[in-house]
Formats: C-alpha cells, structure tokens, sequence
C-alpha cells in the first residue's frame, strides 16, 4: 500500500497509472474509519484496479463553533483497516498543502446547498464541493463512491460532476447501521450512554414514517408531525429538520404519490446526527 | 481537423489522445477570431501535439444588459482560420448542452473577481471562472493558453488552477495591437469611425504613464489623474476605471516602486473596451 502525503506526487501516480490503462477510485474520507467507510472500500475495490482512499479532515466544510478541533483522528488505525481491505493508495495531506494561502476559490451548487442541512450549516456543502472537486483533480478517479447515509451531499456531487462536466462515474453505497439501526457516523462517538441508547429514535422514526405510509395514504405533512411526535419523546432530542423530498430533486413533496426520501437531521446533547430513508407507498 | 459540437466525443478523443502520450493544448475562445487569438494558437502549436480551440460564446460571464444577443459570430471565417493555423480540433458546443436545465454549479474565485472589473461586471468572473472549469474537465489539456489583454482574468484563471489542483500549465501571452496602438478584441467592431480613432488614446495613455514614471517617482493617484485628464479630452469617453496594481496579486499600489500594472476600463460610446501594461520605475 502507498502513502502519498503530497499533492504532486499523488497526481503523478494517478497520471502514470491512467497512461497505463488502470481504472482508479477514489473513497473521500475525513479518517476515523468505520465499517460504513469500509463498505464503500469493498464495494469501490470490484470496480476499479488503483483503489485510493483519501483522508482528510477538510476545514472548509465545517461552520464557525463546529466540531472541527475535536472531530476524531486514528491515523495509525486507519492505516491498518486500509491494508486489511486492500486498499493501493492512502492520500492523506495536509491542511496547509490543501489550502495554501492566499486562498480564494469555492464551488457553489446553489439551491441543492441550501435546503436541508445547508440551513442550519451555510457553508457546509461549499466546503464539500470545493474539496471534492480538489480530490478529483488531484487522485484523477474514473468512479468515486460516497455513503447513502449523507443523501444531500450525494445529490449534490452527482449535480456538480454534471454540471462542471467531471469525466468522472459517481456511485453511492447504502447505509450501514448498528443492530439497532443506528446509522454508522464517526460522530457517534461524541454520544454519551443514554443519548447512544435514545439515538435508536432517529431510525425508529423512519422506519414508523414507511410502515404509516403502508398503510394508509398519509400528507407529508402529517407524516413529518407523526415522526416529531416520537422523536420528542426521548429526553435531550432536538430536531433540526424532517424532510419528505423527492429523491432526485430534493424537492419538498406535500403528497407522497410513488417514493420519496425521509431525511433528518436531530441533535442528542450536543451532537447532532443526520438519518434518512427511501419510503415507498 | 476535426470538429466536435459534443462533449462525450470530445472528452473520449481527449482521453484517447492523453493515453496515447500525446500533449493537449487548449486555446478558450468565443470565436470571431482576431490576429490576438492567432497569436495564441501560433504560441501554443509548439507546446503540444494536440491543439484545440474552444469556440462558445458563454453565456453566464455576460452580464444582464450586456451584448451577448449582438455579439460577433462567424464560424465559417473561424473554422477556415483554425484550419490555416493547422489546429487539430475546434470544439464548439451548444448553450443547452454546456448549460442543460437545471443548472446550479458555479466557482467564485473570492476577492480578485470582486475588484476592477468586477465592479461593473458583478457576474462576470464568476462565468469565466465556470467555463473554463467545465472546458478543463472536456478537453483535459495539459496546458492551456491565455491572453494578457484580458489580465485580471489570467490572474483570476491562474489562481483558480492552483487552488483547485487542477493539473494543467497556464500560460499567456502579450497583447496583439494594431498600428496605431489599440489592442485587439472582437468588440472593436462595435466603434464607429470617430471612436475607433479616438480608441488609441487608451494606449497612449499606458504609455503616457510609463513616459511620467520613467522621468520621476509618481503617486499612483497623480498618474490616475493624468491618465484622466488625457483620456477625457477625447469626446464620448467615459472611464470605467484606472487602476494600478501590483501585477500578481492585482492589489492596488499607492506607490510605484518597483514594477506595476496599469489597467484600465474606458468607453467610448456605448462601448467598453479594456488595456493595460506593465510599466517599471
């Protein structure tokens, strides 16, 4: 396996490999690697010969009084679980390598950036366009893979590559969740014993939002109070945002007529975790 | 020579031509070619084995009220052009297939677009900075070509280029004058007789600051000044800005110490046309 910790020397590796017909992916990660990043490690792995994980915990996209400094870093382990999965290439650079100053550039997907998360953390998907977009010239994939569990953010790669016309395939990978069904997020580890326990609500919620769905038709509206309802049961709950969306437009729907994307964002304590799932009627 | 109005084929000859060894230029244009873009075809022909010319007339660096219904267009005169100079590949796509709806994605290049031109053309930078992104991603050159008549743009390109990673070489190229000093652009071609006459004085008046600061030390606010008075004693200008400004950073100087660009923004009737130099004490 080889380290790059250098943005020329990674480029130079992906351009000789590229000259020499061998297809990369690329797995973007802030580090602290769980078995969701593993899942998409394994599922990228079949689809491509240079297989680079990087990581990077990226400044830019976390907003003022966020939890930048205290976000959780095992480089050594991750090293280890990348070795065990496979992995060609961790690119892994500095912040002052990323973001030499002066620094000015940003790429925006308005609209999509907007809603949802991008309501309570303005800049958020700015810094996750920019750094992506950075990655992407940088490791030079031919296919990058990111986690269903950030649903938004998939939705606005997707709008960028197209839009910026990156020769570039963009897979996503389902959510990986505990037995209980928590979804899998290195945040999880801010949780305190009885938020860990009472966080099960979020994906309790969702699952409560499809079976109401099932059995009956059900405004999105309705729905949205319903799942608000038993998520404030559980002390220290606090909800950001539920949303019932189109899945492709992250549009607001008020009648669910064939599927849409149930997503929310709920803080426990101090630590807010975002969930979604696809409803069917 | 071949013609690509497609982006896949274009991105698929691209790919082709880079695993097969061979070096791509790029020469960014929107057609109606003059003896300027030539000499940017002509600098670039000897860098690479594939030259190509972008020919779009983009939309989003134009302004609300600014002339991209009138301006100039002639692809036959173009193509025939390209073909003498012996370019490999124009690529001329449409609006709806570089801007398909819905379209969301822009990158700003913070600062250095908010200055000079930027003033009057809040929007502008921003669309150039775009397009020359998507055309990146398209043609995938190893070097592309910019000229310096267009200076905050090239500043603005360069920097875009490092802080987004983009692996590819910027170079520019000197501006093309006609006899009289007035240098070439497409929208020359808006003036009438008694302003085309008068345009030179914008020439006369960079050269005008060069004479003063070779024959002593001069605030940048006195040279402004002169440079004023000069350009004003011609009828139906107006001055959109005189700057002068350190030539990598575009701050402006308040002293000349050294070297600094002058650049400036003039219109004469209706039309606004742009020069600079670089002047040394």
């Amino acid at each position: 396996m080889k380290k790059f910790d250098n943005i020329s020397e990674m480029q130079q590796f992906a351009e000789y490999s590229r000259k020499n017909g061998l297809k990369i992916g690329l797995v973007p990660t802030m580090g602290y690697l769980h078995e969701g990043h593993l899942s998409l490690i394994r599922s990228l792995r079949k689809k491509c010969d240079i297989l680079v994980v990087s990581i990077f915990i990226n400044p830019t996209q976390f907003d003022a009084g966020e939890d930048l400094d205290k976000y959780p870093r095992d480089f050594e382990r991750d090293e280890n679980l990348c070795r065990q999965e496979e992995v060609d290439v961790i690119f892994y650079p500095t912040a002052d390598q990323m973001y030499p100053a002066p620094y000015f550039t940003y790429i925006t997907v308005e609209k999509l950036s907007k809603m949802m998360c991008g309501i309570s953390r303005p800049t958020h998907f700015r810094g996750v366009t920019t750094i992506v977009a950075k990655l992407f010239n940088i490791v030079k994939p031919h296919v990058a893979i990111f986690g269903e569990k950030d649903y938004q953010q998939a939705i606005i790669i997707k709008q960028m590559v197209i839009d910026l016309n990156f020769d570039i395939g963009i897979v996503t990978a389902p959510i990986v969740r505990e037995a209980d069904g928590l979804a899998l997020s290195s945040r999880n580890k801010y949780l305190n014993s009885a938020n860990r326990k009472n966080a099960v609500v979020l994906y309790q919620s969702l699952e409560y939002a499809q079976k109401l769905l099932h059995d009956r038709k059900i405004k999105a509206a309705v729905l949205k109070g319903k799942m608000e309802d038993m998520i404030l049961t559980k002390p220290h709950t606090k909800i950001d945002y539920i949303e019932i969306i189109d899945p492709d437009t992250l549009e607001p729907l008020e009648e669910i007529n064939n599927k849409a994307i149930v997503a929310l964002a709920v803080f426990l304590g101090g630590t807010r975790l975002i969930d979604n799932l696809l409803i069917h009627t």
